[in-house]
């Protein structure tokens, strides 16, 4: 079987973790490690995801956004059906490498949650009291639904 | 032993999930689910952490950042130890409940990372090639760094 060169560093010790120069991402038990897309110009966190090795060394080489569905256990180009791909612009990796960060400029219908949002994260959680499950999120009304849309 | 009242809805089925106005978070099977805090201005990522169900608990009624340490295995309010607490101005969840996003105020030198810096995200990976265990991070130079630190 032939074997696989190694595409990252090493995970070396705490200061080279984190403070060297070379990527050392940190996948966990499953062979996953989150993945955090924010819009390129505005900043807004569009939505969270997860990679695996594959889908990290080709979202670096590719510039466009891979992902690893957990659900659908495969490989994943994020608007591989809907057409909302996500161009990378910037990729970066915090402190102790277990995180992906991704600035992101949206193609398609500026979509990136499969609900029809710009962002997955349209519902706000009231705070100031213990919670309870009769709590009620509420809907970011500035956040138009566009009625086409998919992953 | 006494029971404690459930604090969030049960989960429901997908679409209560993912359109209804209860808050039903998906806990991993460690029990954990990731949290995202941002700045609450500027909107940019400052760190990746996950909350157990009583550091979510927390945070809603206290509106102040709890974590849960996977490393130490313990509950633990941000800053506690460094005074750089994170005041939550807005709590959102994701379209499936399994990621909360913290807009966030930060106290005490305004630095998220326990290296120093404002934000975890110091370091960009290098874009448009196969990545290799050679690739080198770039340092963001626009962040600066806080000697006086800690989480």
């Amino acid at each position: 079987m032939p074997t696989t060169p190694p595409r990252f560093a090493p995970r070396g010790d705490h200061d080279a973790i984190e403070l060297g120069t070379g990527l050392a991402p940190k996948f966990d038990t499953g062979g996953l490690i989150v993945a955090v897309a924010t819009d390129a110009v505005t900043g807004e966190v569009l939505m969270v995801a997860h990679m695996n090795e594959e889908a990290l060394a080709r979202t670096i080489a590719s510039r466009e956004a891979w992902f690893f569905s957990r659900s659908r256990q495969k490989l994943w180009r994020k608007g591989e059906e809907s057409g909302n791909t996500l161009a990378v612009r910037e990729m970066r990796v915090d402190c102790d490498q277990d995180v992906i960060l991704l600035r992101v400029a949206m193609a398609g219908d500026a979509v990136a949650c499969h609900q029809g949002y710009r962002s997955c994260f349209y519902r706000t959680v009231p705070l100031g009291a213990e919670p309870t499950p009769d709590l009620t999120l509420g809907l970011d009304a500035a956040m138009p639904r566009v009625t086409r849309h998919g992953h």
